[in-house]
């Protein structure tokens, strides 16, 4: 049996923007968490759907036609094969879902290696 | 386009407890917002994990081999097919991720009808 995850005490463990760390797993996708600040990059997700829940801090999700901004507490799914660029002024801790193996920029030769915490 | 989702926002919306209102859905699976007191029945899942956030209160899931005690900002999953009892002494409010369609008590003949919120 493993043991309850708190996420502010996996967020603690390491301090790197854009590099989101798979805290558990549900039916092949990856729990993560990620911190986050400044700009991403426009990208889309051809075969999935994008969960975002801010637990700390500020996101706005730019979108093609609009932006969506989160506070803590709020959370937002961009569906599948939609251009998203997520921008955070300051710096902001977000859980994550996506299937395992899902790139974090849309694009394998770019994304960033998804490890454990 | 729709618009962000507050959990606080949608958990003011209803009062009772152990019946899961659907938010938001994400490749398939519906993210709901429940709110629960006293003790649920024992149950498992055959066909999927069951995802549980704790975002007010204190959640206590019985499993066989022991317990799992979840505060605010902390998440377990319960393996599919494990036999598992949620528990909360006081009103606990919490985010949950199930395939569509699955009966929150194991068993379509006893489960609560999801609606969105």
């Amino acid at each position: 049996m493993t043991g309850p995850v708190n996420l502010a005490s996996k967020l603690a463990l390491f301090s790197e923007h854009w590099s989101p760390k798979i805290v558990a797993g549900f039916n092949g996708n990856d729990i993560m968490v990620v911190k986050v600040k400044g700009e991403f990059n426009w990208h889309s997700h051809p075969d999935t759907d994008d969960f975002f829940l801010v637990l700390k801090g500020r996101l706005t999700i730019k979108l093609r036609d609009g932006d969506v901004v989160l506070g803590p507490g709020e959370m937002y799914v961009v569906p599948k094969g939609v251009e998203h660029c997520p921008v955070a002024e300051e710096e902001t801790h977000l859980l994550l879902i996506e299937p395992a193996g899902t790139p974090n920029t849309g694009d394998p030769a770019t994304a960033a290696t998804k490890v454990h915490v």
